[in-house]
């Protein structure tokens, strides 16, 4: 059986492709000021094409202050009856650097071996301009979307989506939908048909330790003074045991312990370890008690993102450093409150500065909770027969270790519920040199999201009352 | 009583600023291979000096192999019988970064409240041409010096001086002299007349940890796979215990505790520990149960230098790094083997770098012993007598926490003592942004060094007999 929509999206993968190109090439790192000019770029770009595509309500969305990086929204709704989806994707990417470690340019999209290199390829320019592909088949085609659809482009999921809860607060109305559907959010592996149903949330921020009122002589003032790297050192040291336990008081209140049904369910899934680290030219290392899956999808994480001070350059410099400075990020379980969580840690921190330090906690960044959608959900059932009818395997259901903070936050602020529909896979490198998207997600993407389209299409608003729980 | 080289050099005091703010100008950063330029207009200014001023025998001297930064040799040997000094200095500084931190530009001698400031007006260009200028005195007004004189003005002082043993050891009959007067090492405090004694030794290398093989994203795979900085942070809080104690076995072997007699001198010593730490902003710390002059100067330390890892510069990264870095240095006392000390740290650091981590040691750097004079050597009587002739202070005997490489190895080489002779002070911020020169040391260090090179004019070369031990 052939599919007209999906026959013209297909002829049009060259396209596709040189569009990626052209967003990639615009540098919209969100964390970086002297890349401003690329986040403009960006967005644009997607304007532009959604203009071109015929979407009406094109407008840029902030809090009601007009800070941050504005997400991009637009709509076709002309779909009586059918469920309104909410279309998610962000157009920012993660720092490139050290760009020295880039085998072709950070921010030129680059064919290798059936991969697709550059920053933003996989998370989430690639996945969100198929997404929009898709759509615009249908477009094309029919001259109609079988659903209602509202795209939120968010630009600083990156950053954490500081802007997110107030963007959504102030737009409440216009965003209202029955749920989410994401086009972020990375599948788990590239040899297994899985849909990811939770999210770990997150926190982060930065620590500063101040020992001196400036750099001394090691020589003339060692042993007598305290050292800010020595003080760091032992205080970042003191956040885990010697086995990878966390020993911060509090920070595991409320996370419970997998149940029998999760424990049997996450068994079940074919994992195989050795697979999975050989990759990454490491080895299992974490909380005892813990299988690696348990580690990244039930259990929480302080980790330190960052650490530096004193004489980072070349050759030696004899320094007592007076300053030193790290970047900590938690990833946190269904459970745990994220102001809670983190409070803890900056408790302990203060709690185990070493004598002779000051401690400044600062940049506090993304407070995001974790998520996941019930088992049950109709988006979910749909997402779930659209990828086993274009691929031909019942898809698995599974957790990613990492944040989407839209799945929380919307939850909060909409009373609905997001589906992870997303084409990229995990291993793809984003978040570190070399991030690339597999070729072969354009077509498998965009087949499933066309069957999605169609099968959502086909299911009444009503379907999703008992999943919309109103604003909190 | 009127001395007329005196009188001549003092008349000269304006030169003698404006050729240490010539000097200063050289970049002369060995520890920076972009400031190659520097260092080789530092030894061009230096030679030419010494040719127009008369002396003999100019060269540059390397070991056998030519590798590394030459020194710059000369000599004036027309006082026979008298002794002959070896007088030390050198040429090179320490990185001036971070550049934003000087008040005025480092490499630019700017005079500021009776100050001049600049990257190695301290340490040591400033001390060094002080002591050129009392010389060339001597030879203006009475044609020759009082004693023999070779000079050796060092290039690798601030790089731990790897190529000294060899020059030693290549040129030792050269550079055969009765005791070595050093115009680096810098006097203890601007308020107490006083003689260094004594110097720590050194040892230095740098460490990195590898945990994977390439940077991962912490949400995707935080809390199943190990974290360089948290290796890293654990690996250097082992090295010391809570309360500021190094906890390497073996590294304190052959550590003697200060004698009754050494304590009694040191508690006589007239310090204000308030007084001391103020400007520094900060407060003692350090090995419980020790003063901190016991601390300074009887007691050796391991120091981190610089420590970094993970994403350290704007805004977030979530990385989980798959390396970090740091450098280290020891500073040593009498009675321990700079190997042997060298290696204890580096078998501690072996033995706990923890699960998941790789260790990898390098960057190994000056190796130097530490060193004592011996308290009846008659060139630190003749010291003594010149700074208590020329300020009306009898000077007190104190030690140094720095380490002046050239010690402990001419000793070795050439079987001969060290007296420091230099007018710089301990507080002069070397090492770090905004390092000065007070401007009373240039006609306080002219009036010392002219006396002392007097006083050993009167001496015989017979009288050091008894202090040469022969090359070792």
């Amino acid at each position: 059986m052939t599919d007209s929509v999906l026959d013209h999206a297909l002829l049009g993968l060259d396209r596709l492709q040189s569009d990626i190109a052209a967003l990639v090439a615009a540098e919209s790192v969100g964390a970086d000021p002297a890349r401003a000019d690329g986040m403009e770029a960006a967005r644009l770009l997607l304007e532009n094409r959604l203009k071109g595509a015929g979407y009406s309500g094109i407008t840029r969305l902030t809090p009601a202050d007009g800070s941050g990086q504005p997400a991009i929204y637009a709509e076709q709704l002309d779909a009586p009856g059918a469920p309104t989806l909410l279309i998610y994707g962000h157009y920012d990417v993660q720092p490139p650097e050290p760009l020295d470690a880039w085998d072709s340019p950070a921010f030129a999209l680059t064919e290798r071996d059936g991969r697709l290199y550059g920053r933003g390829a996989s998370d989430d320019k690639g996945p969100m301009l198929i997404a929009l592909a898709a759509l615009e088949a249908f477009l094309d085609v029919e001259g109609r979307l079988p659903v209602n659809v509202k795209l939120l482009l968010e630009g600083e999921e990156e950053t954490g989506s500081p802007s997110l809860p107030g963007i959504l607060d102030s737009h409440a109305e216009l965003l209202a939908a029955d749920a989410v559907l994401s086009a972020d959010g990375g599948r788990w592996r590239a040899d297994l048909v899985s849909l990811t149903t939770g999210s770990r949330g997150s926190a982060g921020f930065d620590i500063s330790l101040t020992t001196a009122g400036k750099d001394l002589h090691s020589g003339r003032y060692g042993g007598a003074v305290p050292n800010a790297l020595h003080a760091m050192a032992r205080l970042l040291s003191s956040l885990h045991d010697a086995e990878g336990r966390i020993v911060v008081a509090g920070f595991l209140d409320g996370v419970a312990l997998p149940t029998p049904e999760e424990a049997g369910a996450m068994a079940a899934i074919p994992f195989d370890e050795a697979a999975f680290f050989a990759p990454l030219g490491t080895v299992p290392y974490g909380e005892p008690g813990f299988s690696t899956l348990d580690r990244l999808w039930m259990r929480p994480t302080v980790e330190v993102n960052g650490m530096w001070g004193g004489h980072t350059g070349a050759g030696s410099k004899t320094v007592i450093a007076h300053q030193a400075h790290a970047k900590l990020t938690m990833r946190l379980v269904p459970g745990q409150d994220p102001k809670r969580a983190m409070e803890a840690v900056q408790a302990h921190l203060r709690a185990m500065t070493p004598a002779g330090a000051q401690l400044r906690i600062h940049s506090v960044r993304g407070l995001s909770a974790a998520y996941a959608v019930p088992d049950a959900h109709p988006l979910l059932a749909a997402a779930s027969a659209a990828l086993e009818a274009t691929t031909g395997q019942h898809p698995v259901r599974v957790r990613m270790g990492a944040t989407l903070p839209l799945t929380g936050q919307i939850h909060d602020a909409l009373g609905i519920d997001t589906v992870m529909f997303s084409f990229s896979t995990s291993d793809e490198d984003y978040h570190a040199p070399n991030e690339f998207l597999r070729k072969s997600a354009l077509p498998d993407g965009l087949a499933a999201w066309i069957d999605l389209l169609r099968r959502v299409g086909k299911q009444k608003t009503r379907d999703y009352g008992p999943y919309r729980t109103g604003r909190k």
